[in-house]
């Protein structure tokens, strides 16, 4: 698997300096990511491209090639590979569209190249696909220009996606959300590389701590199940399956040709491989974003804190939806509160400083409860940044106080530029910011699920 | 109800310069705002506030005053309502918290003050609440800066609003979100004003095209079914109920001294009276946004168009769990679709232009399916702005085609800062933008809700 991440050269098929032609935009991508292995451009039309010396076919090339890129279009794909067969080149990947995801033609075309690289044992990536991002090995496959989609910064998130335009999506989001990328693999039609190699992969790769997977169906049900269970062992994976009622397995169909399958198999499956899933993209990008940056809670007592009491009522109703727990403070403890803040301030769970909170109530808050108490294992931590009294030095306050407590906690704002700046500030403190109640609790229950799989438990 | 929000003339008890201070900001917001009433500061303390001849009581003030706002500590209260009575002015918001949100003292403080206005006959707006923001008249007796939170475009949302800081987090979305105000009211206590009295007003102001309303309970059930029951008729009500479960039924007494009651009983009544009920906030300011800004579609045969195939299997799943239909195209408008493009791109429904989508290709399908055909009634437009082809120019070339077609449409995408440009310019264009598909279908929901109520079926 490391040669499609890291090769040490790499041939670009069809490669041109021509705007918008992929294999001129995917070479230019690899040489603006800084990439360190050697580069061979492909093209008989052409003695050079971008600076570097262009050869009339794979065969002209003097040197042994690692992988092959090929994004010509579908129909001189199967030349291409003989010719990588002869020169005996073993990994490939294609992004060219038009083979399965087409009907008949396209599917016979895919064979060919599938009895090609069967014989000749090549492994493939593809086709039909953006190919990969490695963001500490600085290789990519992606034909996006980077003027339109976020060049992600380094971290700890890998992504594995059998649409492209998914992946892209991730790829922005998370640089939105202050997420950092390790790997992000999209392999579309799947002929060969599929969940259940990458899967593995991944579970080994240092850089990675935590897995999404976006899927339309998977490569093979059995193996799958099978490394999905060791590799959630030690990371958190998260999926989104789509493509599970009938309008959206007939749109999987027609996408990348996936036959979607019953849902309640994957389901179950995920259930009993300790895969988190997710219902619809925010769901997804907020629990891989808990995951990435807050480790679980030791048990389900979490602490909600805000200065804006109807907030505090709308994340108290979705905690019950959710399974959260919120016990009322202990007399001792309410006293020790009540001690420190205004009579107006409510002194219970959730704990309202109300409109007149200033930043070092929060400070005071957290440290009576979270740190000088044990009632509690996690804070639902809700700042509404609108009152004079809160200020961006909240943030290195809570970040310091829930940093020696030792416990995790989610963040809710919501508000304009100046919460927009604040939200900025505690993501690049590793507090993950949601601008809703809902889904700043329903992150919370992410991070409690991997904390019941982490303990054995199964889920439900 | 008037005079709370076009006050011919308005006293602002303990005004100041000050900075920090309640009456001192309020002063200044309303000044900003650029009223036009007559503004009577009211401190014994000054000569003069933020250059206005400021009296030492209201007994002091010369002429008729039409409405005081209170924004003093609680414990003053009385006092001022005594000379308020005295000087027969009729109406009052008052902005102090510390009643009965507080416990027996302030329960007891907020009955004195209750006995005054109806011996006297005036009517209260508040207190422990924030009052009123008129964007037509600019009045307000908002305490926060604006440099916190956004002061909003005029437009035809009105807000509701039990509580101060979700009120004030409404405006900010708004702003977001591309969506104008017409009026705010938050109320607080709710000791006289609530939502049956301001719901038939709204529901007769011509500025007020949809109106929002969030309650952690209500403050005449019956009355309220009958003025709700009324008022829908007119114009789409969308709720948030909080206080739901036991958790959030005590953080709502302990924040506003409501008692939620049962929620069944609140769902009942909504479905009753028309309300359009949603679930968290993201979901409300979606619903409310879509209503703002399009018409309910005249049926549901729905039409998704993406250049991102992953994202169309997305909505169509989440569409069949929203009981929207998405019906293929006919044989003979698949024909006509095939004929414009090329013949990678997947013509059904989701109709997938897929990655070499361009912007012409959005009007092509647009126009082949909802102004040649009469085969849907509304669309889901899902353009994604990574590939090349696609520009800003999409905007001019949907927005023009879906309003020669005459039906609504809500648009999805997902990106970076050139997708939130894009975005910007749909709903300059009074297109609602959603960035993630399961929000997008669920705004098509609640358009389609509304055209269930205006045809006379109840909602289920």
């Amino acid at each position: 698997m490391e040669t499609f991440f890291n090769p040490p050269s790499v041939a670009i098929v069809g490669a041109t300096e021509k705007p918008g032609s992929l294999p001129g935009i995917i070479l230019k991508n690899i040489m603006d990511m800084g990439f360190k292995g050697r580069i061979y451009p492909v093209n008989p039309k052409y003695q050079n491209v971008f600076g570097l010396r262009c050869f009339p076919s794979l065969l002209d090339i003097p040197d042994a090639v690692a992988l092959t890129v090929i994004a010509i279009p579908a129909q001189f794909v199967v030349d291409t590979m003989k010719q990588q067969a002869q020169k005996k080149i073993q990994y490939s990947i294609i992004i060219s569209a038009g083979f399965r995801e087409m009907g008949a033609e396209g599917t016979e075309m895919e064979e060919k190249i599938k009895k090609i690289s069967i014989e000749n044992n090549i492994r493939i990536l593809g086709p039909n696909c953006l190919g990969i991002l490695d963001n500490y090995t600085n290789f990519t496959t992606s034909f996006l220009p980077w003027e339109r989609v976020s060049k992600p910064q380094k971290g700890s998130l890998s992504i594995l996606s059998q649409s492209g335009a998914f992946a892209i999506a991730l790829l922005d989001l998370a640089t939105q959300e202050g997420l950092g990328i390790a790997k992000m693999v999209n392999y579309g039609n799947r002929m060969d590389i599929g969940e259940s190699t990458l899967l593995p992969f991944l579970a080994d790769d240092v850089h990675t701590k935590v897995i999404a997977i976006y899927m339309e169906s998977v490569d093979n049900g059995r193996k799958f199940l099978e490394v999905a269970k060791e590799c959630s062992r030690k990371k958190p994976i998260v999926a989104l399956k789509v493509g599970k009622v009938a309008a959206g397995i007939a749109a999987a169909k027609s996408h990348t040709g996936a036959i979607a399958g019953r849902y309640e198999i994957y389901r179950a499956a995920f259930l009993k491989s300790g895969i988190i899933e997710t219902n619809g993209l925010e769901e997804f990008i907020d629990g891989v974003k808990a995951l990435s940056m807050q480790n679980p809670p030791k048990g389900n007592r979490i602490l909600i804190v805000t200065n804006g009491g109807g907030f505090g009522v709308i994340v108290a109703d979705h905690c019950s939806e959710n399974g959260i727990e919120l016990p009322p403070p202990s007399d001792h403890l309410k006293e020790k509160l009540r001690s420190k803040f205004s009579r107006f301030y409510v002194v219970n769970n959730p704990v309202d400083l109300t409109g007149s909170a200033c930043d070092e109530d929060y400070y005071n808050a957290l440290k009576t409860c979270m740190v000088e108490s044990n009632e509690y294992d996690a804070a639902i931590i809700i700042p509404l940044m609108a009152p004079k009294g809160m200020t961006e030095k909240v943030v290195a306050l809570i970040s310091d106080i829930m940093k020696l407590s030792g416990k995790p906690a989610v963040i809710c704002t919501v508000g304009g530029t100046f919460t927009i700046k604040v939200k900025q500030l505690f993501e690049a403190c590793n507090f993950p910011v949601y601008p809703s109640p809902e889904r700043s609790v329903k992150a919370m229950a992410t991070l409690l699920k991997r904390k019941l799989l982490q303990n054995g438990h199964p889920l439900t």
